[in-house]
């Protein structure tokens, strides 16, 4: 394995578990099949590469693990295919020390057969990673999608509910039981959602959008005056536009036809 | 087992099954050791059993499964107080179909030898009920926390992020696959938060609470122009407050001592 830092003595830490150490970015990005870069932002990736060379880059694939939105990984993407170069952007679901195990996953986007290629290797840095599609924006998507609007809205609204809970002298095993459940009928939730959402069928016999609007505005009433309640306001907003939009009588998953409103405009379903 | 109901025909409809119909709410007060009652609102509890009776109800045990705030369960046990009634207040955690099966669940605050003694009873009608205290206004806490502010908000949270996936072609084993993987991730930060909450300790060598104030913002940021992200801003600002109010260097837990703050006033720690 080749490496290349910009602080000289990071790359140089590696010698010792046998990597060779290149002397420049231009070195590193002829010196193997595949060159992985992960420096702050996206932007750098280009400066990088632009000023590693003014030649095309004809043959040099690239997998870019850099943070970034959906639309870097799509900007990058066009410049790849200006200059010569194979092109997977990346997405790191792990923290640091997972790196190398199989707990750790990278989420990678761009061509199937160029990942394929590559799969081996991407599996040895991290053992649980996937292909998640074509759109090279995927990865950086799924991202922000799945960690930020689902994962940290999720972990902060569980926060919220029991910071709302304290004042009741709930024991810590009973809300740590509760809680357990709660999760585990979400997770079937989700499922349902998730296969309602492929099929484009909404209808539902049991609870309506309308039920759910309902229950979660009693909720919000019954915590006022426990603090701001912000996770579950915003829950109340989201139904109560599902509602306004005509999603009233069928399955909660059905808020996920509500599309882009431009600011002043209200939401609108396809 | 003795029923009543304000529309006869619907406590009729339960002689089938061998219940005994009373004719009037005073009967079905004295015809049974627990007297269940669950109506539209807690209001209408106490008018039940003022018009029911004008002598005090001494001897009568009332498990009131009625939908309310948590100052509902503590208003109606003032009230039973003075009135000579026993008093538990439930709340239902299962749909209409589920009741008599194993999956039910109803929570139960009150005086537990009270609990008790008529136990065997309720879970005969909602086998995973559970005792959750002693404060009458528990059971409804627990169900405006866990069910609203944590269960409906993550499960809107589920389905923003779905949407904002959508336009990438992400497939649905993919999208059901890393679900279940954020669930399981949530499920084990959640039990975490718990144990520091127990503890009262923050402390944290793993992402404290700027990094997620920080991720955070960077995921709604990537998710701009894709709708109104209402959760995840509704996550940064939460998060925010929290860095404002000194816990940045915690773990994201330390924003359960985030205290109620007044209209116009900053959030602050205990």
């Amino acid at each position: 394995m080749a490496v290349w830092n910009r602080t000289a003595e990071r790359a140089r830490a590696l010698a010792a578990v046998g990597a060779e150490v290149q002397a420049s970015a231009r070195e590193a990005l002829t010196a193997a099949p595949l060159v992985i870069v992960c420096v702050s932002a996206t932007e750098d990736v280009r400066h990088l590469l632009e000023e590693a060379s003014s030649e095309p880059f004809d043959g040099l694939a690239l997998l870019n693990m850099t943070s970034g939105t959906p639309e870097d990984g799509r900007d990058l993407r066009n410049w790849a295919q200006a200059h010569g170069v194979a092109y997977l952007d990346a997405a790191i679901g792990a923290y640091p020390e997972q790196l190398g195990t199989r707990a750790a996953r990278i989420l990678v986007a761009g061509d199937e057969a160029l990942f394929r290629t590559h799969q081996e290797l991407i599996l040895e840095i991290a053992g649980s990673s996937m292909y998640v599609g074509a759109d090279h924006g995927a990865a950086n998507a799924i991202d922000c999608a799945l960690t930020g609007a689902f994962y940290i809205s999720s972990l902060v609204s569980f926060i919220e509910a029991v910071r709302f809970v304290h004042e009741f002298g709930v024991s810590h095993d009973v809300l740590s039981d509760l809680s357990s459940y709660s999760v585990s009928v979400l997770d079937h939730q989700m499922k349902l959602a998730l296969d309602r959402v492929a099929r484009n069928d909404f209808t539902t016999d049991q609870a309506t959008l309308n039920v759910y609007a309902d229950a979660v505005a009693t909720f919000a009433a019954g915590l006022e005056g426990r603090g701001d309640a912000l996770m579950v306001q915003a829950a109340t907003r989201v139904l109560r536009q599902a509602v306004d939009a005509g999603l009233g009588d069928q399955d909660i998953a059905a808020a996920v036809t509500l599309r882009p409103s431009a600011p002043g405009e209200s939401a609108r379903t396809n």
